[in-house]
């Protein structure tokens, strides 16, 4: 409710359009829905431009249908559930319709998404473990309305394999980096690349990789600029923040 | 160079339009000055779509104004320089045209920006010491051709100060959110917009704020999504992705 | 035993009510039982204004069976059992009168607490997957002989959820404010109360979060005043402050 | 403005006593100063039961004495500065009536403050180094209305200073424990007060103390019920939530 | 493909030997193998003197053997296979012919090395718990053509273990130092050689070890020079770098 | 073999009563075992004055027979095993005979120890949880010829558990304090006695304990004098050099 | 006031030789003076066998007077100062006699100490930046009345420097070993000796010596049994708890 | 002295050509000189192939030339001095003929070394800040007796610039890599070149970059093979082993 909202309420009270009680209620009420153990968001696509999303770890597979289903009555057409083992999605799936994507252990209920913006968004990988994070982040991505490549095992210590596709990096409209280890991927497409940048350290690795803090601190001390950074595994924030970016044009 | 470039090089050996060993050289050529202490980028501008920018931090006032001269005689247009105290910007400012703004540590040789990217910046800090990330933040926007709106000492320990701005906050096409100590403001501005968000942590504070660590954990962990994080203090950075974000519709 | 009683045995010595080894014995007297594997303290109602807690992580049922019985013996009414799994709680039910809260993982043995304390403590959470930690705070202050408000699933991104019960969080005698992830949510229910706040950061969370290091730091880097901070998970010990706070009025 | 105000605007639109355009206003309107480099909250003693406090760190004494006008205009009748040097003190000085408390690095701008709360608060020290941020703690407790009683160097090495003291320790409204090195004396004063123990970590210490870490790690995992932790060397932090709860039974 | 190809490439287009799109094809055409989840060198062996190894955790066999055959394919003799339980490698050895090596977790496929290096490099390690790690690193020492001293449990607590091998010591091409705990094998060899020594910190110990960050910053701080440090249980990467120093005078 | 030994060799080899090639072998001979996989050390008790201990963890029950096989060979009359679980113990017991305290995960083949220390080793802890760390430490001590006096669960939340104890600690002849969580009991102790005190940090803990780290640092910043550490859960490590120190007077 | 002590004043005050109120002032009354500042500790020789020390840092050398003379009034004969600069000893000297000894930033007033042990403490270290950190120790024992044997820049990369002093350390009655970097040298001395080894770290050391955790985690993990670790640069502790051990067999 | 001269020393015992006496002080002779402070190692060319270098930090002038002095006296004929600001080097100049390459922070004593390594090391550097790293590693090389290729400012963020001297990596026969903020220019290049790489990470950077620590833990992970590292800001150390590395053929 913004100031536009407040003063034709006031407008509509003052000429006796609405009543003191509705205008008060109107000005309190809260567009959230309120299950006990959760106060979903109905009105987050309206206020964020892209609807509430249900991150699947440490809730079970009951309290997510109902959160679902709260969202759906709410008026949400697509609902996209992050972290979701393949377990709670076989009784997801018994309750909803639900699209189970299981490289990204993550799903969606309702509507197929349309494409809504346009160019393309890049996923890349360092190495194939990092498999999983980047199909979390293209899943989502997809689910969002975006077109995405993938080019995933294109890491540094074959530089090569990343040069051949050049055209695809150079063509990108917002390119997701994704490696774990050293994290040198993001620092080298960030060179490359003439669009935002979004990094993605992943626990990929051992030892002093320190599930993911050395690929972390290298992404932040990235020497390219144009590079920001999600937390580690975070494919889902990476592809949240890239589809703003790409539908930013269609404003 | 590119795949076009390439081929079309190739036309022109093959139909003898180019001898073989001009080819050669065009292949190798490197779009770089090699001043021995550095080797200035000429071409990111048509490579990454901004010019090189300088980081002041740990060069001489001498090696700055030679690094300048190669690249404004390579044709670039505005030289961006960071991290330059106020003896340094003296001393450039003897040899070039220097527009030294204090507050962010920063200036700029060369033309004036025009401001090119549509909508605007907003650059929000969570209290009054973060001023100076700040100020390097907004005066790189602008020299790479934004417009920015300043919105300063909004931290959540008081919200009605940041929710009497929600319409600028609102209505942003992306917001630098900076702070330090908990870094609480790039979630609640990330919950609040609808816009991209580029979180910076600063290094205010003092115990267990470790020189910004606290604030950049926090920052990595937002509850909110569309949110990424750049270095602790790195205001530039956050205004390069910025500016590449608001000019994305231009493309 | 203080300087009060010390004096008063002293007099009883000199005029020869109590002989010299029965007053040694008293002074020397320990208000412990020794159980060889635990000393349970026999007093702690009289010198710390709450009886003995047993908290049973790294205990069988067995000792916490033994140590009960020994409080119970020693006079404690109702004893706080924090920490014990749904096993170790059957167990413990067979030999006891035990009171299982499996939400919380905690239980009581003994007399049902009556509400000693005005007002009401408000225990909040920044999201669902904090709700075990809420319940061990909630169970403890009820049992301490607090009113509990639960306010769940409120956290900094759909800040209206927390605005929504603004009335809540100002009517409050003590606030417990548990998150995991950034944390921020002490800072912002600190900056709307207006009574003390014990934040109590959870290990909810992945990656940059290090088990809860990401929200410990922001709370004790709070720019709000007002809130401190008790250990990762420590809902029992938030509940425990918060109820002295909440009972000093009737001293 | 809460629930209540807001029907009594929209009663006053209602029956004409207000007209939109002002109404609109008054629900926009904030209570905070605009100085451009800060935003003084005017309303905090409304909101939050203390008045806006200064934190000099990273400020010059001209913004200090900038912020202290508005809130001395906005009707606060004593602003408390902390983190002030001597040299920005003696500045502060020549435009206010400004006393200033060397031991602590703090002061006070306006009225004497008259003590308002039962009973008095203890700070104690484990040693001698520690007394600056408990001197902080004293004097802003003080300023807020408190009687303090010092306590200091009585560290666990010499367990007998502390007990010799146990009366002033049981006699404690709230207990502020300051140390450094091992922290220990926190989880001592702990386990013999039955009030509530606000711990404050200092920096005192060398090598393995990592500036205070060891003493907060300590203070965290304090095996004594009712101990609860603010920033290291946060002496006003821990006095101003001591004073909340000291003033508790006045409600 | 270097400066030479290129330029016998573009003469053979200058007197049309060569069409412009087969040039073009081959200036463009990577030397790897595209399998979807991986793009496994086939040339690595021309580039760096050591053929494509396969590093096997988190793949499943079934793409072990894919990436094998793409590299046997691609012409490369033997594959070299790390960090492979039992299980995974009795399933590769139903499809391949595997040579697995259970002490190191590792195993080959195809041909038997030859002995390609001068000398020998010496494999050593503090303990015994060190085996798995000092098998990896002597297995694939062995593959890549070196000839092998293993000298194990002479750790720096019984000096005269060590000092009655001083002349394998002092004859050795490279010596690998492995240990985890304080990790003082590294400096005290380091001290006795004349030849470089590659320490491998292990995560063996408990505690403060930190899981081989102890040994890992001893190696780190070694004052003995000529000694340098890999990832935390890399025997790999160790035997790999020394395998190279023992091949460099037959270049 | 120390310099007197040498010069007598090298008599007898001057007057012949020696020939030259025994001179050499005795000059090399190593006093140690060549197992392959381990290299015991047969002399210890000669260099060190206590027998070699074979450290269980990481070792399977047949190697721990075959390096105890080797000891008692060897000439070693007591075979100390630390961290040996039950299964292994039984294993161990069925070849030789092994007296395994499972309390504290350890156990010794071979002859029973006789008191060889006057006085005795105090073995306190802070808690129930620390008894495996605390029986690890007793039953070393033991096997080394020590008295030992438990005192359990004294941690300093409840002093007058310590104090009621404190005749016992004042005619200790070496402490050990075992703590987790906050450690404070051995500065505490070390305030106490006017002996040595070598402090046990546990693992023993949650959250911000950082399994045992808080501990370790509080520890090492004791401001008692006359305090030492050891790894954390070292309980052997502790009674090792408690029995060193209690021998002492012997020498 | 032990068992003993207080039995025999309730026998007095029994028998009317002693009336109520002395007997429980001296119950009461507490071994330490009162200074404001600081609390000096008068019974510690008693108490602990060893008198009462200052810690000079962060004290002036106005409040180090004032404590040396509570302690010299109190009966003290010697007392010893640590952490003092040259300057701050320059005042100390004006009012006192005091003996400084530069290389330690140690000294003491009163009389000179007598060797009161048996046997000598070797104190050993690994370079000569070290040997600030052995001058405290050194100085520290002497004034506790033992004997010292310096053993500087033995560092374990040249081991022969060490083990050709074999005989000075295998007949130690105690060995302080203080080394930075990797701090290897504590667990070769452990291996070597016979008796209790006390590790100091040291700061010395840059980059990945982290100002001392290196050496500290190295010495805490030491393979050598009878290694205990005292703080970081703690020269005075190691001293202090070596003095301990060299009097033990005095008693 | 090895088995072979023990034997021959014997022998010569034997047959009455050396007594007993000198026999005895041969076998205990120490090849270092005892200057008190410090104990210069005098055979270290003999033991380790490179003569003994003087680690300047810490050491005072006199003391540089006193420990140079006795090398120089015992026979070494270039001594190198690493870590010497100008004005020791100024005073170490006037006592003895002193190179000093300022850009390093280094300097020789003694004979102009000559090239005796086959091919060159390559040295490359991230940015122009790690100048001062890439000199000492450059002069400890050029000393030590190697050909130095310079190869500086061509980090990953402008990857054209290190592609265009591809040949001067391929053709190396060591390479040190040294960077600082991501390090991912060791990664790169280990992927690039078919020789050992040695990497050293620079503490050049700031915020996340923690003095180096990112650039530390990037390359301890590189994903390229053949990759060893050395400590922060260690040029020297990198070289040394280069050097190492670089004269193994001539063996």
């Amino acid at each position: 409710m913004d100031a536009g909202d407040i003063r034709a309420l006031l407008h509509a009270v003052a000429n006796g359009e609405t009543d003191v009680d509705t205008a008060f209620l109107m000005l309190k009420q809260q567009p959230f829905a309120e299950l006990g153990y959760a106060k979903p968001d109905l009105h987050r696509s309206l206020r964020q431009g892209a609807a509430e999303v249900i991150y699947g770890a440490g809730k079970s597979a009951e309290q997510i249908v109902g959160i679902a289903n709260a969202l759906l009555e709410g008026g949400q057409k697509t609902v996209l559930v992050t972290r979701v083992d393949a377990e709670k999605a076989r009784i997801i799936a018994e309750k909803l319709s639900f699209l189970y994507h299981e490289p990204g252990h993550i799903g969606r209920i309702g509507a197929e998404p349309e494409i809504s913006a346009p160019g393309s968004i890049v996923v890349a990988t360092g190495g194939t473990s990092d498999l999983p994070v980047a199909e979390e982040a293209a899943f989502t991505a997809e689910t969002l309305g975006c077109r995405v490549v993938r080019l995933y095992d294109v890491g540094v210590s074959g530089l090569h394999r990343l040069l051949a596709h050049l055209g695809v990096i150079q063509s990108a409209r917002v390119i997701i980096a994704i490696a774990g280890m050293e994290g040198a991927l993001a620092s080298v497409i960030g060179g490359l690349a003439d669009c935002p940048v979004i990094a993605v350290p992943t626990s990929v690795g051992y030892g002093a990789s320190f599930s993911g803090l050395s690929a972390l601190l290298s992404m932040l001390n990235s020497c390219a600029s144009g590079v920001s950074v999600v937390n580690i595994d975070n494919g889902f924030g990476a592809a949240y923040q890239a589809s703003m970016i790409a539908h930013i044009s269609q404003k």
